[in-house]
């Protein structure tokens, strides 16, 4: 592995600049969220995508936003307010304002008995509703008394907001990133991945890339669906590899959503790089366990090469979809640990050429001082061992990726060889 | 499965009706058998291929009819006569009137000390011969005197009959059904296989069907060569799934021959039935262990996509070619559940198309009030995650067998999915 | 297998006057030992390519003769001296006649420590450099005196010499055998390979042959650069298999070099042979194991369809490289084993033909009078059986190797079948 660029600090400040701002898959916070990263990434174009337009089989809906929404009681005490945590609302909520007894209010609350202090985290984007999410110990707490409601929410034919750019490699191959930006105030799913892509997009920003880079921020699934709608033919024509940001923030785990086929570039790249690196990772199965963008990324008809290298997955941690999932989840070290781990993968990809021989026959070392020992001696170095194993497989059509395997080595053990092997004329570069 | 259509009873009347007749490749026998199931399925067309006519290697044999044969003492009491059990005389026996010694005699008796009350089947069709099989303890009873042999038979130039009708479908493409009319007095090889081709018939006749269904009924091997020989190249072009009924009269076991390659559609919608509906089956090797039609219509250069869906095979039970394989080892309930085990097959076999999706990305299910959730939430119900998931594997080249395999589901559990999603044109039938 | 060709005491005669000729990669050693094998083989043209020649990435070397060289005491008394062991003088060793020190001659000399009494086998053919090879208890003797180091030799613009020639079969596809020339004095490796390469030959030149057979013996590495230079097109195009022969010389092993991708038709036929007659025989992985000329003649872009059967491979038995490989190690017996390995795989290989069949369905064998028995009976002898089980796979794909290998028999055991088949115009060779 290549030496870490020590971001992991920054990352977790980025992290507690955009924890605390109300995102929902429209409106004025993900709209903040996208401006705020513009800041430290000045190439994102934001763009709005209208209400009511048609994208594939959905319709975008109405942008939503709110003002203030709370329960009080009798005494006019604010017993539930989203001042305390966005979350207490349910996303999309209609606005109301509404004296309620006890009975009637509890068919709109919603808590997890199982987790008595979590608030959970729901929505209702396409059907009209309101409620609140609460803890159960809240709850509990609650008399019988008359309470009043109000949510000062505003449906409208708005836009819903995403931003993307691009860098321009060597090739005009792609390799697509993408992550999103509608969950509120949870950390690992999924402010970790609005804070990884950032740093990424830095990274990448100052290194000499053979790709292209293609990133997108938006809401999870609409997001992705009116991104597809705009560019599935440059996607499916372009794209070499792809990776869905999402759960990256935590440090209990490693684990990798394969992509629908398993067997793209990324997904055999993403594999070596653990098999060598995180000897306990876990690989889900795309059928049984899928559940992020991939769905729409990966599905037939679309199928980008597209893999999510997870920390720990949504659906498998207790705190998930809750407001357990906070700050207390992420450190800096959890945060780098996962820009790491992408940035491996990315120099495997940039790495991962296809070279063939200029010479028939083993090329004569010796004579280029490569390499010298008396004939007949038994004694080879590892080094030298490994350079030959590498020429005896280099035949103009097995990726590094595939001899690495085959030699049983890390594909980043080759690069002495190939250096070596290139300067002298040996193989050269056709990918 | 579909519900049963309790045809057992008739099938089991039919099979005391067809059991007495004598049957041999040719002759009245075959012609009274052919006959007595035309009145039930009016459309077979019988036919005669008349002895002498080329057939790829083969040469038609004559047509052999016999009226009377016996063995009487010196008495003139007849010990042996095939009044009492065709199987007496062996298939083909040449006509003979003689008086001989017992020990003369002995050179033409065939019995079974292994099995002493079992009357063995013998024939001889292509060589001039004659015998008797008797009961090993007949056999011994038999004492030293002159014994007169009577073989009242006729060996002629005349024809070999065979019947096949087809049923149109809304395809071309053709399933092949086929069994065979030779075995005299034998309940599960192979009376039972013209039961059934007879019930399979009558149940398709009335079915709607997508697939064309041709059925052929004619002599073991030499009928099966006088098939190929005329319609080789509309079989091998037309013929999607292929059925060889033989050996479906018992209850002991299901077991099954694949096709030579062991690979074709019907290898593989009868094996995807068998794993669901008969853990215990037993699956036979083409190599080791074929020995019926499958001979002809899977060897090298015809490859028709055959199997045989057994009950107690050929070859692996004790009363195999004896009179001992009579009416006692089959039962409504036998008969009946080898019709439903052929019906099932035949469903999966209509059932499995190809889809493709109309629609790229995920649908919007909720807003076509198919499913509805909070978002967020975490509960999904099964039947939903099946259809999510038939919906990820459909990708208009993977057909139903393959995406059930997949999923791990019986394919007549994704009914309900195929369903709502073509109503709600989310996918469209490609086949 | 066929019956052996009692070759074993000629190759040894030919090993014993083959192993005192000092062989080095070019020079008079080479030329005698040719000249010695094309009195037996007289169809062998000797070549000779020019020292400063190109071939791919190489430059010949220079010839290299030498007529004495010795170390002597202060008293005159030689220590050391070829004539006692041409491996005692470093390969290539330039000319030099100088006194030194023990301190300053220890630099030159080469011993083995773990191996006391054995002579190391060196050479330096691209480097100018001398030394001298000794036992280590030798070594141990030496006094601390002024030594006279004579090496009378010379390296000189001359030619490296190699030998080919070719039995034309009625296919012009090209089988080819080959080993190399240049181990001095030693038996194992590779003395027996120019012996066994001369009775192969022998042995072809009066067998009638389908395929074309061509032979090579030069020196090791550069001899197949040289040939691959020349010749790498029309070996490329026209070689169905390849037999690399070296150590084939002691009877304590049958191993297996395969090719770099192991697939080949060489691979598949030798390993059915191994399989069936060496039950304990090794097979060495190519990347880790290879070492012979397999490095060129199996190097990407070539590729030939290449293996050696070796008994005691290089590198793995303690002689090796050493003096101690010498006459002790082989024997009549030995060297007939390999030459009955070679023969039979050989035969293999002529034998896997492919047939196809003249005739549609199960052929009318009573007809024919190859095979008789009553219908309906259930004994089947097992030659019958094996010969329609041939017939199930013979399709006019399928080689005799792999329907050999389909059917559990060593392909010889086809034989019978085959040839009663053939006669009865039932199949036809389609090769």
């Amino acid at each position: 592995m290549k030496n870490k660029i020590p971001y992991g600090h920054q990352m977790y400040d980025l992290m507690k600049k955009l924890l605390p701002i109300n995102r929902s898959i429209s409106g004025d916070g993900v709209r903040k969220t996208l401006y705020l990263i513009k800041e430290i990434i000045k190439e994102f174009n934001i763009h709005e995508a209208p209400s009511g337009k048609r994208c594939f089989d959905w319709e975008l809906p109405y942008e939503w936003n709110v003002s203030d929404a709370y329960i009080s009681d009798e005494h006019g005490n604010k017993v539930i307010d989203i001042k305390d945590n966005y979350l207490h609302l349910m996303g999309y909520s209609i606005p109301i304002k509404k004296k309620l007894s006890l009975s009637e209010l509890e068919l709109h609350l919603h808590s997890l008995p199982d987790q008595p202090d979590a608030i959970p985290y729901l929505t209702s984007y396409y059907k009209d509703n309101w409620g609140f999410c609460i803890t159960h110990n809240q709850r509990k707490k609650l008399k019988n008394q008359l309470y009043s409601v109000v949510i000062e929410s505003e449906k409208k034919i708005g836009s819903i907001s995403y931003a993307d750019f691009i860098i321009p490699g060597k090739s005009k191959k792609e390799v697509f990133i993408t992550t999103y930006s509608c969950h509120p105030m949870m950390a690992n799913n999924e402010t970790s991945g609005l804070v990884l892509i950032t740093f990424l997009a830095q990274w990448l920003l100052k290194r000499n890339n053979f790709y292209t880079y293609r990133f997108m921020l938006g809401p999870e699934t609409i997001g992705a669906i009116i991104y597809l709608d705009k560019h599935l033919e440059h996607l499916k024509r372009n794209t070499v590899a792809a990776f869905n940001l999402t759960c990256v923030g935590d440090d209990r785990a490693v684990s990798l959503m394969p992509s629908r086929s398993g067997q793209t570039m990324t997904d055999r790249l993403v594999r070596h790089y653990l098999k060598y690196f995180e000897e306990k990772y876990i690989e889900y199965d795309f059928l049984k366990h899928r559940g992020s963008n991939e769905r729409q990324y990966c599905s037939p008809g679309v199928d980008l090469p597209m893999v999510s290298i997870m920390r720990s997955k949504y659906l498998t941690y207790p705190e998930y979809h809750t407001s357990l999932d906070n700050i207390s989840l992420v450190s800096p070290q959890s945060l780098q640990k996962s820009f790491d781990i992408h940035v491996e993968c990315i120099e495997i990809l940039e790495a991962n050429r296809i070279y063939n021989r200029q010479i028939i026959c083993e090329p004569h070392l010796a004579r280029r001082k490569i390499f010298e020992r008396l004939g007949g001696g038994t004694h080879v170095p590892d080094q030298m061992i490994l350079m030959m194993n590498f020429l005896t497989c280099c035949d103009g059509k097995a990726d590094l990726l595939s001899i690495s395997e085959k030699l049983g080595v890390y594909i980043g053990d080759l690069n002495d060889s190939i250096s070596i092997l290139e300067k002298n004329n040996i193989i050269i570069d056709q990918t």
